[in-house]
């Protein structure tokens, strides 16, 4: 172990986390941190403390944060270049100010913050999430990983932590497919998607509003040249590690602090349209119907269906999205539009579950003689796995912290799923009340997040210095 | 027969439809009308003959009133109190003020343009329609029944008619729906509605603007008690009579240019919610959801479900709306809303549905644990009988121009259904191009309308002088 790495263990054990509150004043810890960082340590157990995780601040900013929103407390909406989502990414940008770190953004909007280590020229070591939110949800999703990420920071510095390699806090653009159906634009352009690059150019959102046009609106002026200057050569970074709340239950529920994520599941999106004739909902009997709206209602409980049929617990499958046309009480729906996420941590039986599902989009149109005018795999990208030696400096870090932690899939994706194309990639989950997100009763405790920040101000201090 | 309506006929008939172009030129009927109206008729094949329906202009009052749309031509688009409404009223109010009517507005907007006749102090004679249209709908729904009521009274001023009852043109604010999900808005006050006059004051439309702003918007202004003035005595009409597109195939198919309406159906209109914990559509395994969406779905089946088993040709059901919230392609449904239109012909058959659907909605919310947060009858109307008045009148003026009639039921309804409780009232149905309505194909041949408008003219001026 490297000197200066066993300083910083020092501190942050020494210093304890808002939760653990180990408490235990080793005076050795203490003298070896005055020496590092040149002031005295005696109020170890105030708030004041410099290398704990300042749980009051970071909640403070994730409050602020929230209030950058299109929907009224305590639900979020935060949709991409909209003026809250500039709003947000000037706090952000601010923060990173504050810290003292070298900002840039690149065409689409995604923000780093680099600390420029003492090896400038080595890969970096970067981390970092999204804070754009789908509508009505909640504060933390993404959040934790980008406010929880400059507390990292924050606390590396005042530690007196000297980086050989660079860090780098990174908020991506757009994780989430809100605007234009594109989830993990950021990333999954910065991880060198040529596909994305060529069709965003032609990409607009449901008010015909397009993707160049939005970006202006945000102060993202885009020529079409400037989307390959977002790609990151494979080099940039010697590692990327994601702090996020699960999203889902098991953490909760079996009382473990920390997750160490081995592997993300293969997400899949399809959009699918009907359209039958339509007509007025008094003068058109029943047997000259076909009824676009019904068709989307038997296809949406088919997902169902075909998910269940999977055997497996890890087979998810939503309709999030159901629209009918003209949407009238009396009308007769002459369009239908959903949108389906699929997802799986095994890529061919979710493969398996999207082409039943095509099947009865099919019959569905012949049974009910609307035309499928549209079945679109908008992508139907493979599971990523963690790199080894990410997960081993995020063992390493729990077990240093003293923290229980669980190996486990994140069933969620993340702009980490992308960055593994790039990076070698791990991520750090904690746990959130009840495994709820994407709504407004998402939470995670202050203790909890504390938690996650040491993990990742430690992992990505060792990680700095390898 | 009185001698003035004698006349009337003799000029109608001889200056022929622009359908039915008879061409019979009655020598007689010539002299007649000349000696009548104080011109000479000599041009009778010409389109400047006075007594013809001009349907050229018809068409192009029915082109230029689409245009003030919020969808793109050949759609429509125009809901209550939008811009585009507001425009549709001044164009229907100049056209009044051209003909020289007296125009009047009530507190909802209502427009009357009355042609007053020699005993004003008699109930009048009243015709109309609306001309709000459903998003991206037709140009000749409800408009049909205003410009070509407008047409009936510019021929009947031609042919130099005067009228004993006052003729009265009436535009009816809001017959559809679409903003605040009452159906024949501004009939069913003028019919007296006390509930509805109480709700007003606290109807909100999706957007959370009330009723009193949207309308002050469009230069309403209301006052609470304003709501009342609306409602109409029931001795105000002597007979209302409403000119219509079929909306249905039947006429087209019989190739009978004209339906005269015996009865319309009963229309009924409920609300449903549902409410599921929604969550991550990643992270939530399927056994722990409760995804109010496929609720919906499964509903929506029901419905179609329950119509079919009623064994009538005459029930008829439709889900024109059904929305998810927060409606993100990675979010389970937490909410879903659904309206849902229900019709029939006898009023108990459509009950038995109604009550069915209400059991499948208490049954799918317990089997996927959502909760039913909401099942509302909005509206459960009785059906409408025309009055044997106002039928005889529209037989014997159908036997008069030699037009073929089919006696026969209204499946859609109309602002008829609401003034056949203040007035003896009947419709006239011309054919509608495949029966379509409610969508950008509908059609009506200028040989139709002019059929329809003689029709019209000739039924007030009979009923006009009773």
């Amino acid at each position: 172990m490297l000197p200066s790495l066993f300083l910083l263990l020092l501190l942050l054990v020494g210093g304890g986390g808002a939760t653990a509150g180990h408490g235990h004043d080793d005076a050795a810890a203490r003298r070896t941190m005055e020496e590092f960082a040149g002031f005295p340590a005696s109020e170890s157990d105030g708030g004041a403390f410099p290398l704990r995780v300042d749980s009051e601040n970071l909640q403070r900013q994730i409050d602020e944060l929230a209030s950058f929103s299109d929907s009224p407390s305590p639900s979020v909406t935060r949709v991409l270049y909209s003026d809250k989502d500039v709003q947000a990414r000037r706090y952000i940008k601010g923060i990173m100010k504050q810290l003292g770190l070298v900002v840039r953004e690149d065409a689409v909007g995604n923000i780093f913050g680099r600390w420029v280590g003492s090896e400038a020229g080595l890969g970096a070591v970067a981390t970092g999430s999204h804070v754009d939110a789908i509508p009505f949800s909640g504060k933390y999703d993404g959040v934790v990983g980008v406010l929880g990420a400059l507390e990292a920071i924050s606390v590396l510095q005042r530690s007196g932590f000297q980086p050989k390699r660079s860090l780098e806090v990174i908020m991506f653009t757009s994780e989430e497919p809100t605007r234009f159906g594109i989830s993990c634009l950021g990333s999954r352009l910065m991880a060198g998607s040529k596909e994305l690059a060529q069709s965003l150019k032609g990409t607009f959102d449901n008010q015909n509003v397009s993707f160049v046009d939005a970006a202006d609106s945000a102060g993202y002026k885009i020529h079409p040249e400037d989307l390959h200057n977002v790609f990151l050569n494979q080099d940039t970074y010697f590692s990327f590690i994601e702090l996020h709340i699960e999203q889902g239950p098991i953490l909760e529920k079996e009382g473990v602090p920390i997750g160490i994520v081995t592997a993300i599941a293969a997400p899949a999106s399809i959009k699918v349209e009907f359209e039958g004739n339509g007509g007025h909902a008094g003068a058109v009997l029943m047997p000259a119907r076909n009824d676009a709206g019904l068709a989307a209602a038997e296809l949406a409980l088919a997902v169902e269906k075909h998910v269940l049929e999977s055997g497996s617990i890890d087979t998810v499958g939503t309709v999030g999205i159901l629209q009918l046309h003209p949407g009238a009480i009396n009308s007769i729906p002459s369009k239908s539009h959903l949108e389906i996420d699929l997802r799986d941590i095994d890529e061919k039986r979710r493969n398996d579950v999207i082409e039943k599902v095509h099947k009865s989009a099919i019959d569905i149109s012949k049974i009910r003689a609307v035309e499928l005018s549209e079945f679109k795999i908008v992508n139907q990208d493979p599971p990523a796995l963690s790199d080894k030696s990410v997960v081993n400096a995020m063992e390493f870090s729990a077990k240093q912290l003293g923290l229980q932690y669980k190996l486990m899939i994140s069933r969620a994706y993340h702009d980490s799923l992308f960055m593994a194309r790039i990076s070698p990639m791990g991520m750090i989950f904690i746990p959130c009340y009840k495994g709820y997100s994407h709504k407004p009763e998402e939470y995670a405790s202050p203790e909890d997040m504390a938690n996650g920040v040491q993990m990742l101000a430690l992992t990505m201090a060792k990680l700095s210095l390898e």
